[in-house]
């Protein structure tokens, strides 16, 4: 989108972008000093900051700010000149954060009925189109499906080598779910679990959990999942002070295993930023 | 400790313990239900709760509370009846959080001068009571330091070892620093770091970092650690509108790599906890 007016404001202190469709915004000039992407202030090869904001005078204003060349021409009060992207700054724009809803538009929210997403194993390793529409329903649901795994135990490794890498825990890089007969843990009983949050104890908790069914020689044993976002969201449409007291308060959860693991954490049910 | 007193409040909602230390605190009858300990509550193998919240009528009461047996025994208005131990009743009351502190008393601030806590590695693989010093240093200061480390890449994971798990990223399970001619981090440059935060980018961040010095074959290259617990505290303390600015807006960070990896997150320089 094209930039076709820059306006300063406050005697230096910020600018006004406009794009030709009507967006708007402002930028401070410390930020955009902070932010400047020429290679006195940045590393050329890795886009790393060269400069410590104890470098910037807390007082720098803009002297000059023209429009050109796909972005802008900006001059600082400290001599300092360099251009910016038109579509870097669009993407970067801080001002009217007050737009964001309370969920990302990235996440959809989902109730009993919802199909989804769903792929073969080997279609994920041979496609990338296939594996970025399967990621973005991950993205986007918070769960979806694969088969075609091979019936060996670790055969997980294949689904997490597809976008990134497991994270090893007290239970090894994975956790075999079976039956035993002393067991330290529900997973390993054929109890019904209830819907639940798995690891709350652990510190940071699991950020994608993989779960792969290899053999089952009983009946039952269905795998229910439930959209935590959707059932907060009632919550918090429904009974705002309920939904205000598992935000601003810490839970605390313990996970005590037969050996000698000892996991503690404190946290609210509800995790929310700042925004 | 041991525990003297229990009365019923609040028509059944809650019980008051007291101990002989003259601590005592409030336990509301739903929380006690749900946190019961019997074999009937929780699995008695490995303590994972077998019923659910949905099980507990939102208005039960406490019929009965008396003291004995190293704890309290209860009866609740469905009939249930339980013995919750003094000691765990203690270690886990929440009434009266309002003592808590900004920092938690496991934690030291500290600044220049301070004497970071030290051992060598083949002590610490032999001696469980100074791993336990040695642990007990970071948990307080947030760093300690390491000798007698192999001189080989990788011999880090020995002292990972020690207490956890290699959390594997896309620089693989180490990351070498070495100074490089195309280089696609500061980090495989000589130019001297500021004092920063590591991977501000990852979602999670880092837990614990392990840095190895292996070789140094030129003048400088030395390493300084700042609290940054610290530095929070003298802000809050100074100025405090600056502080709430931190800890209430969120900051963007990103890594663009060339190997195509590519990793933003979104938090604020300050996270706080709800408490």
């Amino acid at each position: 989108m094209a930039l076709i007016e820059a306006e300063i404001l406050d005697g230096g202190g910020a600018v006004r972008l406009g794009w030709s469709d009507g967006v708007a915004a402002r930028f401070h000039a410390i930020w955009l000093r902070d932010n400047a992407r020429d290679a006195k202030t940045r590393d050329a090869g890795n886009g790393q900051r060269l400069i410590s904001l104890a470098d910037i005078a807390g007082d720098i204003a803009l002297t000059e700010a023209s429009v050109g060349a796909g972005g802008v021409e900006v001059s600082f009060s400290d001599g300092h000149r360099t251009h910016l992207p038109a579509d870097w700054l669009r993407d970067n724009r801080y001002d009217g954060a007050g737009e964001a809803g309370v969920w990302s538009p990235a996440v959809r929210l989902w109730r009993a009925g919802h199909a989804v997403a769903r792929d073969e194993l080997p279609r994920l390793q041979s496609s990338p189109a296939a594996l970025r529409d399967w990621l973005a329903a991950i993205v986007r649901d918070g769960v979806a499906r694969v088969s075609g795994v091979p019936t060996a135990s670790g055969s997980l490794e294949e689904i997490v080598k597809l976008f990134g890498h497991i994270r090893e825990t007290n239970y090894g890089r994975w956790f075999d779910v079976r039956s035993e007969v002393n067991p330290t843990n529900l997973a390993y009983t054929n109890l019904g679990l209830q819907a639940h949050t798995d690891n709350p104890y652990r510190d940071p908790v699991p950020g994608l959990q993989v779960l792969a069914c290899l053999e089952n020689s009983v009946d039952g044993g269905e795998s229910s999942v439930v959209d935590g976002f959707a059932a907060i969201e009632m919550l918090r449409s429904e009974d705002r002070q309920a939904y205000d007291v598992l935000a601003d308060h810490p839970a605390r959860f313990e996970y005590a295993g037969s050996d000698g693991v000892r996991l503690r954490s404190k946290r609210p049910i509800i995790e929310c930023g700042p925004d």
